[in-house]
């Protein structure tokens, strides 16, 4: 089981996301950011891209879509808050 | 445009979308159903074949996803409401 992010670990890793443009929520536990395309099949043909990154890791986004949006929150619910997983997860959203 | 639905049509519409697991918002102007499948993969499937239907439809649903579910929901942001797009929509992702 992935573990939680703690100490330098953890902040150095959020302040790298934060300039990727995603937000710790408040609970410290999870974390958000939206995605924006030009077009329904751009936001939905990367949610297939994506969904099949996160299967293989066997972990997986809480997400929305309306229309060019996609709004992404990641958390891991087994440790009860950011782990590795949700890192790694986030930083193949961003590429 | 899409017209709003009224009268007869719209009740029997709603009655028949109803038994299908549809629930009208109390507002009266949208309506949502939650989808469950077996797997993640399973979900973000019927994602790509309704999206594909919305697309063509120029008529894009509200969702979201979590794991194996997929919560949908519908209206007619031009018209206010429910229009005949949304029961389009809503029998093609019950089939």
């Amino acid at each position: 089981m992935s573990k939680l992010l703690e100490g330098t670990d953890r902040t150095e890793a959020l302040e790298e996301l934060s300039e990727a443009g995603w937000t710790v929520e408040e609970s410290g536990n999870a974390m958000t950011r939206q995605f924006k395309f030009k077009t329904f099949p751009e936001a939905l043909g990367w949610m297939v891209h994506m969904g099949v990154i996160a299967e293989k890791m066997n972990h997986h986004p809480e997400w929305s879509n309306v229309y060019n949006r996609v709004d992404v929150r990641l958390t891991t619910h087994d440790a009860g808050g950011l782990t590795s997983l949700d890192l790694e997860l986030a930083r193949k959203m961003s590429q």
